[in-house]
């Protein structure tokens, strides 16, 4: 008698001690939209009201115990639709006029990970990116062949009419009318080119089972070509997760943060000489070239963490324990 | 007249200085080309004969003051035209029956880093890959835009009849036979199919100069599909190079040497955990699943290293202080 007491009195507490340890685990999200310049007045006023329509709602989700990878996804899915950001709807067009468009996403439990790079028909280059993630045992996907893939999974397609802004078309005109023909390089620095605004956009993510999440997504460098990849598909540089460190998305040149294994380099100085998350940050942000691009890092702890060279860069950082900030550029 | 003397000794003793200096620095080359199983029995001795000619023709060039870059790329060039390799000549067939070729390459004293993925009709992609990094400001090129570049660069051109082998086609017909059609899963491990052999080559040297680089090239994994990149053409994953720490080249599944940063794993390990070649390198290959592949590594010291945990891997190792290793399997 006295045991079965015992057990049923066992049977009750572990579901809730289980339940009031997801109630009070810690929780925490990122949002970047890219690091570059300040964009202009009214665009100013309409990023800030997405970052923080967004943050609103992946807070909410993380609170209600939502799983990392989906609050990723859904996120950076509705910056894939928006504008304002330089992936999916609104991205930059390369050297052709066309959109070529390249994501990817990480799983901190398992280390499952999927990338496309050059995507031109998928709606949302991000889901593309998870099913590649959990559908084959291929890590990255590229031109046609990742479209291909995505007609078989069923994802939702579109055209260049979805794509292709006017916005975007005269960007592209403005560009090509600076560059010298003979040049080989193919992109300016926000010092050559004060207007330019690297608009990738990412999201990073703790839930409350403890599980790490990283997204990126992007259309990449302004009259990009040749097929160039950048950073954003390359896991490990634009993106990264792993429980046992942190979760990473960057934005800026792509070309560096490849150079400088950025997003793996921040969790490995955190893994091999103990850093905490700001300071292995900082200290990887502090290698890179001046005027380069930012990253968004959350750690196992629900630590949040932002670090850019740029003069701005839009941000939205929570979590759980009430740290709040959104902003276009630092504070003055 | 005393200072006029003195300026002369100094004139004098600089160069020399130097010059002994350089005849005594130290020089080290790690060549692979795949790991995997063993070839069969024809194959060893194909093989054991090229790597001992490449290694000779590496080590005489070091020895002889030949930037480390020249040496990589100079090694990798033979091995693509060489039809015992997974690389350039003889490469595996995608699931089209195609060859889609991918190279990367870097420079351990700038960081500078250049990469090609899915290139059809360029001889020696390790010399577009070099391309990519001289000569452009990305570090990525992919598909029919890599080749592009290439004929603007005027590297030398080569269509299927150079490329596709009799070899490659059987064992393709022989990979698609065992292929069930409903499986998204597009390769098997060495334990699934023991006659696959990842042929991937690479090569790693440091120079008199005391400069570091390393290069990758490949033709991916039998039937790959949907435009699939593997870790050879990803900076961090399958090739590294960094004067402060090590040069990496990597060969085995591309998913998980991605998914770990294998390369640039075993540089943080140097760099932030303080450990040595050899001990950052077993721990990083030791954290990968069975079965899955292999590095070679230099350091800045002249020491060479490599591990790998399949039954077999093809290398060749020596340095100036009197290393020097030729092997396929591990001795019994």
């Amino acid at each position: 008698m006295r045991i079965t007491f015992s057990l049923l009195l066992a049977l009750i507490a572990l579901p809730c001690s289980a339940w009031n340890c997801l109630a009070q685990a810690p929780y925490a999200i990122a949002i970047h939209g890219g690091a570059g310049d300040l964009p202009d007045g009214k665009g100013q006023a309409a990023r800030m009201e997405q970052l923080t329509k967004l943050l609103n709602q992946g807070e909410k989700m993380l609170a209600d115990g939502a799983a990392g990878l989906d609050v990723v996804e859904t996120i950076i899915k509705q910056m894939e639709d928006s504008e304002l950001f330089n992936a999916g709807r609104g991205c930059v067009l390369n050297e052709q006029g066309e959109h070529e468009l390249d994501a990817s996403i990480m799983d901190g439990k398992s280390l499952a990970c999927g990338a496309v790079a050059g995507s031109k028909t998928t709606r949302y280059p991000i889901s593309l990116a998870r099913k590649v993630m959990t559908e084959t045992r291929h890590v990255m996907l590229s031109g046609q062949g990742a479209d291909q893939f995505s007609k078989l999974m069923g994802l939702e397609q579109a055209g260049p009419e979805h794509f292709v802004t006017p916005e975007q078309v005269k960007r592209l005109q403005r560009w090509k009318a600076k560059q010298s023909t003979s040049s080989l390089n193919s992109y300016p620095t926000p010092k050559e080119d004060p207007g330019i605004y690297y608009g990738t956009v990412g999201c990073v993510a703790l839930d409350k089972q403890g599980n790490l999440a990283a997204g990126t997504s992007t259309g990449g460098l302004v009259g990009k070509r040749w097929g160039r990849i950048g950073d954003s598909p390359v896991i490990g540089a634009g993106t990264y997760a792993d429980n046992k460190s942190c979760a990473v998305s960057g934005t800026g040149i792509g070309e560096d943060f490849i150079r400088f294994h950025v997003a793996s380099d921040i969790a490995s100085r955190m893994k091999y000489a103990g850093k905490s998350l700001a300071v292995a940050t900082d200290e990887t942000i502090a290698q890179l070239p001046e005027d380069c691009g930012g990253v968004i890092c959350v750690d196992s702890k629900g630590n949040v963490h932002a670090k850019h060279n740029t003069p701005a860069m839009s941000l939205a950082l929570a979590n759980s324990q009430g740290v709040r900030q959104i902003q276009l550029a630092p504070p003055k």
